[in-house]
């Protein structure tokens, strides 16, 4: 149960989100821009990815398993086929510039201080621009505040992972702009 | 030197936000809304002091030295006593209240799973409402953002901690909804 009375069910971020709409509306903005954008050279599959790896270092079972869901929806793979990239990317069938976005945005999800000029340089020899490299640092920084906001004010997610695959099309189709609570 | 070309000399967090004006919009509205809005029960200083302790724990240097003398001009103190906070809030002359809501967004810090219930309980128990315990969570993990945005892409900051108490009253004045880089 949340910690404070959110004055509604919903699950995960949408909880806090709907108590708090205010705040909602610029965080939405920021999420869709950061994810949802056509204007990136970085797939929306590649960007849930980041997003659904740095949610599982901060062990966010809500998040992990909505963007992760996402991500699988865009990919077109297995549910075990995202579990392996966020369990070692370094082996995983994905593009080696995407493995080396991952491993600054698993520094990011550290602190900001753990990214190191070797892991820019190496992102830079496979192809990334200082564009997909700002994407990718801010959109890890962003996972660290959304995880924070789901479990540091306690909220529920429901358990069963086919739910977040479900609704996974929808929710790519809807994007964040929409307000709450259609999320 | 930052890690990418961020086409700008600007210090610290100006630098990124410059370099991506669509993602700095839903930022400094989500600032100007946690940090400088007035419909809040917590104090504008109590608010930059959750962001400064919580940034101090990051080791942002930036982000804790803008917002750490922004609190000292609203709390109309000296910069040591900002620093005495940091280093331990439970002796430093603030309320009860305050301790609390620092205790829970250090723990927001850490990850969104440090936050216990006893925290929550002792803030309640000092007052604090829902929505200043939602806000504190909010205003720590925004933070997490920030210094993440800050520190992984390296960007530089003035190391003379007077820059920053300089600019903080025209800072507080301003807020944060201005557009770049007038920030």
């Amino acid at each position: 149960m949340a910690y404070i009375d959110l004055q509604n069910d919903l699950p995960g971020i949408r909880g806090p989100m709907a108590f708090s709409p205010e705040t909602t509306k610029p965080l939405n903005e920021l999420a869709e821009i950061l994810l949802h954008s056509e204007d990136n050279t970085l797939s929306r599959g590649e960007r849930e990815m980041i997003g659904t790896y740095v949610s599982s270092l901060n062990d966010c079972f809500f998040c992990q398993n909505v963007h992760g869901a996402i991500a699988q929806h865009y990919f077109q793979c297995s549910m075990s086929d995202i579990d392996a990239i966020k369990k070692d990317f370094s082996t995983a069938p994905i593009s080696e510039k995407l493995k080396a976005l991952l491993s600054i945005a698993g520094s990011v999800q550290k602190g900001g201080r753990h990214v190191t000029a070797e892991q820019i340089s190496l992102a830079k020899e496979r192809g990334a621009t200082d564009r997909e490299i700002h994407d990718t640092v801010l959109i890890a920084a962003a996972f660290c505040l959304f995880n924070r906001y789901v479990d540091g004010l306690n909220t529920w997610a429901p358990q069963d992972r086919q739910f977040y695959t479900d609704r996974a099309p929808m929710r790519a189709a809807e994007g964040y702009a929409a307000s709450n609570p259609h999320r």
